[in-house]
């Protein structure tokens, strides 16, 4: 607990970091985490994730409380403030612009996008809305970086399905991959950007993210961060545990619920393990522990001015869907049930990703963990009464021919 | 001329195509020459173009008249009709929809983007509202061609600038790029899309365009042609030439004006002819003429159900732009005059590309030839008295270090 003068003595020392999205799954432990770090933070939300649970029906299992009381509490337990913005940074340009103006940050962390592949495909609406926000709320952030002549250092959340799950075996390289072409008989060595092979219209934004990072680095010499982050799983950080009123949200809907946590929470509700398709499929995972961590190890460790746009692979492990269910079966007695698979993917994959850019920072990496894994069963168990249960199958179809397939078998719970 | 008879035949047994963006300098002799072809042409356009005439106080040195008086003749004399709606791609998502669910065109002739380089440079507001047309407008055609349910073949044009102008000196290939990888040190060969490398904003969305298209003909199994056309010169097309009221738009000015036709237009009226840096670039180019017949072969030639995006490159010569100007001077007497450069580019570069695609589907290749530029000299000079001296210099910096560079020499007419 600092006292009201080291609160204001830290306003007026210590740099500033704008959290864009600041209020989201991600984003709240986040602004949590830099502002016990020393950051002067300053949350920009304008509640899109709030909404969409009211637009869905849905809601967090963990009963996460309105911003001001999570602020207000972070408050009286450390004598921290956080500033809070609410607007639409992909549609407030001037708003924003006028923020990076008043507080001068050192970094911004871009994380006001909408982040789920299911949502992003469930209908022509949502991948409109996907696509809109996603690339202006990037094109913003740096145009207005530009316009006020600042050096800030943007930190950006993406996804390792930047990189697609259907390679020719490669251990996946941080962003950028030597080849060999062919320059009229001679064989020359290149690095080029990584391509892109995105699997979902959430994904797709990601990539053309990517471009626009690499477009304003090399025009306007803007230090950047990507990283290519992987399913997040668990609920709390040492942040959000240290009073109920802090607690994350946690997913465990079809739309934005994460594999790992959907397991664990319908374990706790006595509802078959949701496998869809075959589980062959392998994914990248972090731990919402990590997650900030690396967020902050970013924050603390820009790269130099003239740098080329800095990629990270965020992720601790590769783990196979299905084996995860079986571990998760178990641990706890609850049965797999197979389903239909709504994505358009192909039914197994292998994956291996570098990630020595962060290991190198000092991320010390979280993985799979039988401790980690009964908390957030007994998170799940502690709220279980919270769940909608209409809301747990996927419903989201990848394509026409999904829906075909769907429509052929048994639609459960649909 | 056809009959009423034959034009009300034609709407009933002939495949529609939309030209998105049909009243623009490439969209309207691109809808007079489908239509002569035959097609039922229905031209979406929300006079963006004319709208940005307005906006800078800028004009087409050709007279262009109405698309009402355009649309009026083409029917007086050809006794063909072609539809217009006039509303915004990348905003009226659902009058799109309905248009599509109504015409059941063949093909979507997309060319509905803010389509320069130094507009899309002049300001924070500049890069926003090219992003967001250009990836909104895609996305929409992209969204409603699903949404329908029709199997619409895409024809999009892209850019050469797509490609960047800084490579390693290979002839550049049709989008993509055999590569050799090393995969756990075996090395394997793999055909990626090629890097993309974005020189402005305006050449960044075209480089996210080719990610949704990508993405779309990979998920949906959408067709769709990616001509990457090189710099148009020229005015007038076969079509726009049979009455001075179809006469095609001619841009002269800092932001819109490319670069052969700027020379052309400069001789005319005793303005030095403008070289922006050292003129050491090499450029693609293509006639104005070629550019609708290359948009025809691809409507005429649809990829196949299941094919990868096609990707053309639509250029028929790669000239250096020094080695034009001193052309232009041998021809005409007039002075070249360097002024600094307001791009952010290498003083320098080589450039080739392959062009078999059209070549393959029957293109006939128009070269620089004094004929035709002496036909655009003479355009230049029938309407020179329109034009606004002050337009003529760009006057749009790609960044701050520009701006130093800038002020630190003669401004001349800035």
């Amino acid at each position: 607990m600092i006292s009201k003068e080291e609160s204001k003595m830290l306003w007026e020392h210590y740099p500033v970091v704008l959290v864009l999205g600041g209020d989201g799954f991600v984003g709240w432990p986040t602004a949590l985490r830099l502002s016990q770090a020393g950051f002067n933070v300053v949350i920009v939300d304008n509640l899109a994730r709030r909404m969409t649970d009211v637009e869905l029906g849905s809601n967090s299992l963990t009963p996460i409380r309105s911003i001001w009381e999570r602020m207000a509490t972070w408050n009286d337990l450390t004598g921290r403030t956080i500033e809070y913005e609410d607007f639409d940074v992909s549609d407030n340009y001037h708003r924003l612009l006028t923020l990076i103006e008043k507080y001068d940050p050192m970094t911004i962390v871009h994380l006001a996008e909408q982040r789920a592949a299911p949502y992003s495909m469930k209908s022509s609406y949502h991948k409109r809305y996907t696509v809109n926000n996603n690339i202006n709320a990037t094109n913003n952030v740096l145009c207005a970086i530009v316009e006020s002549g600042k050096d800030i250092h943007l930190v950006h959340l993406g996804t390792t399905g930047y990189y697609g799950y259907s390679d020719v075996g490669m251990t996946i390289p941080e962003g950028y991959l030597p080849v060999k072409v062919d320059v009229d008989g001679e064989t020359k060595e290149i690095e080029i950007m990584y391509p892109p092979n995105p699997g979902s219209i959430y994904h797709m934004t990601k990539c053309q993210d990517a471009i626009t990072f690499l477009y304003f680095n090399k025009n306007d010499g803007i230090r950047i961060t990507d990283l290519h982050q992987g399913i997040v799983w668990g609920t709390q950080t040492e942040e959000t545990k240290l009073h109920e009123i802090l607690i994350n949200r946690f997913d465990y809907d079809g739309d934005y619920g994460t594999v790992l946590n959907r397991f664990l929470m319908q374990s706790q509700i006595n509802h078959p393990l949701t496998v869809y398709g075959t589980g062959g499929q392998t994914r990248a995972f972090i731990h919402i522990q990590n997650s900030v961590e690396c967020i902050e190890l970013a924050v603390l460790n820009p790269p130099d001015k003239g740098d080329r746009v800095r990629i990270f692979n965020q992720t601790t492990e590769c783990l196979n869907v299905k084996n995860l269910a079986e571990k998760v079966s178990k641990m706890t007695g609850a049965p797999i049930r197979y389903y239909e698979n709504p994505r358009n993917e192909d039914p197994k994959n292998d994956l291996k990703f570098v990630n020595d850019g962060l290991l190198n920072l000092g991320l010390k990496p979280i993985t799979l963990d039988d401790g980690l894994m009964e908390e957030v069963m007994n998170i799940a168990g502690r709220y279980k009464n919270r769940c909608k249960f209409d809301k747990i199958i996927c419903t989201s179809l990848w394509n026409k021919e999904r829906q075909v397939d769907y429509e052929g078998v048994d639609k459960r719970s649909r």
